[in-house]
C-alpha cells in the first residue's frame, strides 16, 4: 500500500541521518582541524562535482517527458553554467557568472591555481567514481528518481551555512571573497528543494515508486559520503 | 587525412540530397495534392517529433562537457517548452508560448482536436521508431554528433517557407494562425544551423570524426525520410 503524503515525505526526510555533513571528515574539517593541504583537496575533488552538475542536470530533462517539469528544471542549468553571453563584440570572452565561476573563485581563495583543479590532476579516483555513479544514475532511470536524488538538497542549506561560518572562524587565511558560491546557493537550494520535493511526492503515487524514490536519495548521500572517504584516506597516507 | 574546412563543410552540405524535401509525400503535399487527412497525419505525426525535440536537445547537453556550448544549446529548450512562468498567482495556469504551443495552434488550423494529437492515438509507428532512433542516437553518442545530426536544420528554412507558401495557396481552408510555428522558426532556424555548422567544423578536426558527423547528419535524414514514408504508406492503405 502506498504511504501517506507525509509518511513518504517523513521517509524522505529521515535519510538525513546518512548526509555526509555527519561524516568524520566533515566534522574535522567543521571544527578546524583540516590542513590547508586537506581544504584544497575537498575544493578540487567538489569541483569535478560542480563540473559535472548540470550534465546530470540535463540528463534527468533528457528524461522528462513533462514539458513544465523541464522548464522548472532548466534553470538549475543557468544556475550553474551562467547564462548565455549577449551577442555582440564581447560575447564569449568574459566567463558568464554562474557557480562553475563561483567555484573558480573559491579555488582561488584556498590558494589554488584554477588551471591545478579544472585539469583534474588532483582529482581522486574515488570522488571521480562517485560522481560519474550519479551521473550515470540519473541517465539511466526515471526523471524523478534523479530528482529524488536531488533531495540531499533538503539538508544542504544548514551545513553549507555552517560551513561558511565554521571556516571564517577557523581558516582566517581563506578570501572570503570565496565563499560567494556558498552565499548565493543557500537560498536558491531552499526554494528548489520545496519545489523537487512536492514533485516527488506528487509523482511516486504507488509504494514501489515511493520507495525507489527513497532508495535514490540514499544511493545520493553515498554517493556524497563515499567522495568524502576518498578524501579522507588520500589525507591518511601523506 | 583530414578534411579542410571547405571539403568537411561541403559533404556535410552535400548530405542536402537526402533532405526529405524530395520525398515524394512532400513534394505532393506541396503541390497541393493531399488529403485533408493526409494533412492532419502530416501535423498529428510530426507533433511526436516536436513533443521529444526537448528530450533529444537534453540529451545532447548532457553528453557535453563544454558550458559554453551547454549555454547556447540550452536555447532550444527554452525555445520549444517556452520560458517559466513567472512567479505568482498565475504561475502555471497559462502554457507559455513556445514551440509545442505554435504546434498545438497548427493542430486547430488544420481541424484537429488537439487532444487527439496529444495522446498520439494517431501516432504511426514507423513515425515513432523513427523519432525514437534519433532521441537515443543522441543519448548514446558524443554530444558533438548529435550537433552533426541537428544540421538538417542547413536545408529546413528553405523548405518551411515553400511550405507555408505553397499550403496558404493549396490549402485556403487551414487558418493561416496555424503557420506561426514556422514563422517564428525561419529566422531562429538560420541562426541555429550557422552556430551548429561552426561547432561542428570546430570540433571535428579529425577524420574519423569528420565521417562520424557526416553519417550522423545521413542518419538524421533518414529518419526524416522514414516518418515521411510511414505516413505516405499509411495513406495508400486507407
Amino acid at each position: 500500500m502506498a504511504l501517506t503524503r507525509d509518511e513518504f515525505a517523513a521517509a524522505l526526510y529521515a535519510q538525513g541521518s546518512r548526509y555526509w555533513d555527519k561524516h568524520p571528515f566533515h566534522v574535522r574539517l567543521h571544527a578546524g582541524g583540516a590542513s590547508p593541504e586537506e581544504l584544497r583537496s575537498w575544493v578540487v575533488n567538489r569541483w569535478y562535482y560542480q563540473a559535472c552538475l548540470s550534465q546530470k542536470n540535463a540528463a534527468i530533462i533528457a528524461n522528462c517527458p513533462l514539458p513544465e517539469v523541464r522548464r522548472r528544471w532548466l534553470a538549475r542549468l543557468s544556475f550553474q553554467d551562467g547564462t548565455q553571453p549577449a551577442a555582440g563584440p564581447q560575447a564569449g570572452i568574459t566567463e558568464p557568472a554562474g557557480g562553475l565561476a563561483d567555484w573558480l573563485a573559491l579555488a582561488a581563495a584556498v590558494g589554488l591555481d584554477p588551471a591545478e583543479m579544472t585539469d583534474l590532476r588532483h582529482l581522486l579516483p574515488g570522488a571521480r567514481f562517485a560522481v560519474d555513479a550519479y551521473v550515470t544514475f540519473c541517465r539511466t532511470h526515471d526523471w524523478v528518481l534523479g530528482a529524488a536524488a536531488a533531495l540531499t538538497e533538503l539538508f544542504s542549506p544548514d551545513h553549507m551555512r555552517d560551513r561558511v561560518a565554521a571556516w571564517r572562524q577557523h581558516y582566517p587565511w581563506i578570501d572570503p571573497a570565496g565563499y560567494a558560491y556558498f552565499e548565493t546557493r543557500i537560498p536558491v537550494v531552499r526554494a528548489d528543494s520545496s519545489f523537487t520535493l512536492d514533485l516527488v511526492l506528487d509523482h511516486c503515487r504507488n509504494r514501489l515508486q515511493q520507495e525507489a524514490a527513497i532508495a535514490a536519495l540514499a544511493f545520493k548521500c553515498d554517493v556524497l559520503w563515499a567522495m568524502l572517504d576518498a578524501i579522507e584516506h588520500a589525507g591518511c597516507r601523506r
